[in-house]
This record gives structure tokens, sequence and C-alpha cells, in this order.
């Protein structure tokens, strides 16, 4: 087993960076420029931030701009490299990372 | 980075409480009374626990209840407020925390 | 408060084991051989992995395999002994293991 570091970042449908998709901008940077080992994205179908209240069912949902949320795990010192460039994208209250344990070959 | 609990909750639709559907009124408590940063909540698409088995997919879902996940972080001292009102409305095994590292203000 | 393990394995849909879904495969070992205390599985909406990039809206999802995570908890014991079994199915790396506090009856 080797020691990973966990990922979460917390964005919503339609927000934007710099005129581009923030999830596609954010999936771009991972894929391209640090080839983390895989990422996958979630759409929540309720929440709330500073921004108030979102909550969907599958008739309203184009309506509303659902929670996404975007996980990766990758080893610490690449997600070290990472974190930077993120937070430039997304408020740093809005990233999460904790350590696990993976049977990922060292 | 500080260091922020991040806590996950296992309902499922249709679980009610005193009456009330119970998603709501979880949120509800999480935003009204303790304002915790914020919450996502995720629909699981199949799962299993004391009930038994339910699975969904697009076609078949309006006729069971699906697992639904509440998430959300804040300062461990916040955590530790919410939690004893959680496990009034929760049982005590499906409420999980972990501590995370967060860019968050301090 | 005791301390679980939390297990999130990451698949897709359409992956097999030996003929049979994946999905299923893993659902069956966790809840008729460990009893595991439940198991939730959650369907992303994009992702990427060694195959390259998925993304889903909801008229094209038929088309392609979307990320599946499935997550459960329980004892580190009972855990530590599902692990070599899970391991039969899943590369290491698409594995993660973590522990978190809950209010568990021990």
């Amino acid at each position: 087993m080797t020691t990973v570091s966990v990922v979460r970042i917390y964005i919503k449908e339609g927000d934007k960076y710099d005129g581009h998709n923030l999830m596609e901008e954010i999936f771009r940077i991972l894929h391209d420029e640090y080839k983390v080992h895989g990422v996958t994205v979630f759409r929540g179908i309720a929440g709330f931030g500073s921004k108030g209240i979102v909550r969907a069912d599958d008739i309203l949902r184009l309506n509303v701009h659902l929670p996404l949320v975007l996980e990766f795990f990758d080893e610490p010192e690449t997600v070290n490299a990472v974190m930077p460039q993120l937070q430039k994208l997304v408020p740093a209250n809005h990233v999460l990372r904790w350590d696990a344990q993976c049977g990922c070959p060292s």
C-alpha cells in the first residue's frame, strides 16, 4: 500500500473561468498538464453554498446550476504541484485534500 | 492550509423524521441553524443497507428509494456542535467524519 | 466514536469480470460474502483514466461508459479481509481506503 492524496474540488455547473467552462478548464489542467491518474466528476442533486440553496429534480434541472465535485488522487508530490494551479481557478475553501492508502504501485 | 472535518451522512430518498422529509430536515438544520460552509447532496444509483438492496436505472427509479449522501465540511468545532443534533435524526452508524486539509482562511 | 475504514472503488459502467458485470460482482461479494454494513454506488457524469476521457450529458449517455464509484465502510478488520478479494477484481490503483470516525456501536 502506498499513501496518496485525495482531492475534492467543489464547484457548480455554469461556473466560468476567464470565459471558459470551469469544469472543463480544471479537467484540462489535470489531464493535459499534470496527467493525474484519473478524475471523476459527480453532480449533486442539491446543495447550498455562499450563493444560496439549489435543489433539483429531474424536471427542473435545466433551470439551476447544480453542484459539481471533481475528485482525483495521486502521489502527494503531484498533488502538491497541482494545488497552487487549482487555487488560481477555485476559491481556497472549495478544495479539500486528505491522505488515503492505495494499492498503487510505488 | 487549515484542518477541517468532512462529514458524510448516509440516508435514503423517502426517509422521514417526525413526518418531514429527512433530507430537507438535515439540510435545514445545517443551513439555518449551524450555517455550515456548504452542503452537497448526492444520489446513488444503487446501494444496500440494513433494509436490503436497491438498484435503479433511469426507467425504474420512481419505484425505489435510492441512497442519498449529504456531504459538508467545516471547522472541527462546528462539526462537534452539529454531530449530536445529527445523531438525533440519523442512526449513529450512518454518519462518518474525517479530517482534511483545506485552503480555507483560518 | 469508533474508527472505521472507508473504501472507494473506481470502475466504469460496462466493466466485466470473467464475463459478468463487474459492479454487480463486487456488490455481490460485499453483500453476500462479507456482509459489510452498506454500500452506495455513485455514477459520475465525466471522468478520465488510463483509457481516455468520457463525458456525458443526459442525451448522450447511452453511448459511453461512465465512471462508477462503489463506497462502503466497515471495521478495519473487515476491510482488511475484503481488500485481497477486491484486488482480484479491480486494478490495485483503483481502490482507496482511509480511516474515519463513526458513531457506530463498537
